[in-house]
């Protein structure tokens, strides 16, 4: 049917449902109204990225309004920030995997609510590259943990539950499909690893806190290059097995920076 | 000395420390000039609620800017926000681990490039309460995980590293003293329970999934109490290790708001 999928017997009983940290809800919203034509959902870190990455697609979308400012749909809350631009939401989510499960669970609620059909959802961040070229993206095909591992360990109720991270190929195929119309745009696909850490977590030498060597920290590396990880980020994990649980057709790019 | 501790022999070997997240560095900024005399740090989740707070601040201590505006030190980055009221520093660290761990290594190494002595740092967060009164104020004494077991795991270059979770004990009784005084503030000193998610991992009903009945929602709640715990939140487990370790004398206080 292309809804997304709520996996929640307990939602139907509530009388009204409060998506908290985006300050919206069912009784407070017309959420149908709202959001019932989007069709693409972009999620990155930084809500200022964000709100750029709305006014960027006003423009290429030729809507009215650009040029113009755009609103935060969620000022009430500093916890995350939301805009649209025509059938495109574009929501950020702060740093690290609880930051992002909360934004997704509240944000699959709200589509879910909106009784919005056929959602592909993007993660457009920034990641550290691994013997790659500057200035190149990255299309995950899967996600990986620390452990070079392609899966998501959800503690639920103090048990570990193990969750899928795989992310729809044919997306990841359509989105470097696109990448060669741009000339000079180095772009990839190949396995993303996802940390819990910044520094000790991605082998980092200038954290307040450092036990390893260079070499340990090549040598790690190494490894993760060699099980076909190609970038590492701080989302990519918790992203794929919430959108693959929800059937949302999902898929990150990531920008390698330096 | 009571100096700031930064376990890291690297960091000596660096031309420069570019503080990324906090838009500060060691030769773009004078941080001894700016942040020498900074005897308390407070941090908090939510980036208007740490503005609020140093305006706060800046009134009790009577301090000549009292009532005007205060400027975001960060203004530069939209990861975090950080304001100043006299010795206080107020910041505020997103939601999560990994949030609160990437703003405590840098402002860990922020402190310790001021040469700042004697710090005492506090986390004043929201959490939810167990068994206890809405509007009371829980002090931790110990950080626990969502098996109830007083550690923070901690993945260097893959493995695991377990880290303790203790914070200061006269810290806290220190702070419980000042409650007090304060007449109709319930407050008490407990264990905090510190998970990764906020909705599966909290027990919740009402997330975008839930596999779990409400009975069994309540027995895990249960044996939380059992256990010792008094509140749940998403930071403390981090903020008491990187405190730990590093030589900080850290606290938690978190409210209970429902």
């Amino acid at each position: 049917s292309g809804l997304v999928l709520v996996k929640n017997p307990h939602l139907d009983l509530m009388e009204e449902d409060v998506l908290y940290h985006l300050d919206l809800g069912t009784k407070t919203h017309d959420l149908p109204a709202m959001f019932g034509d989007i069709k693409f959902v972009c999620v990155g870190g930084s809500p200022r990225r964000m709100r750029a990455f709305a006014q960027f697609m006003q423009r290429e979308l030729g809507l009215p309004a650009a040029g113009e400012d755009v609103a935060d749909i969620c000022a009430g809350s500093d916890r995350y920030a939301m805009y649209r631009a025509g059938p495109v939401l574009s929501v950020s989510h702060g740093m690290g995997i609880p930051s992002i499960s909360i934004m997704l669970h509240e944000l699959i609620k709200l589509l879910h609510h909106a009784k919005c059909r056929d959602v592909t959802i993007i993660r457009i961040g920034t990641s550290g590259g691994l013997g790659i070229e500057a200035g190149s993206v990255v299309i995950t095909d899967m996600a990986m943990d620390s452990c070079f591992q392609p899966r998501f360990e959800q503690v639920v109720l103090g048990d570990v539950v193990v969750r899928s991270t795989e992310l729809d190929k044919d997306l990841a195929e359509e989105l470097l499909a696109c990448s060669r119309d741009i000339p000079d745009f180095p772009t990839l696909i190949g396995h993303t690893m996802c940390t819990y850490d910044f520094y000790e977590g991605q082998g980092r030498l200038d954290g307040a806190l450092c036990s390893f060597s260079s070499e340990k920290k090549l040598e790690y590396l190494r490894r993760a290059y060699d099980a076909g990880v190609r970038n590492i980020e701080m989302e990519s994990t918790a992203f794929a097995a919430l959108c693959g649980l929800c059937g949302l057709k999902g898929e990150c790019c990531h920008f390698h920076l330096l």
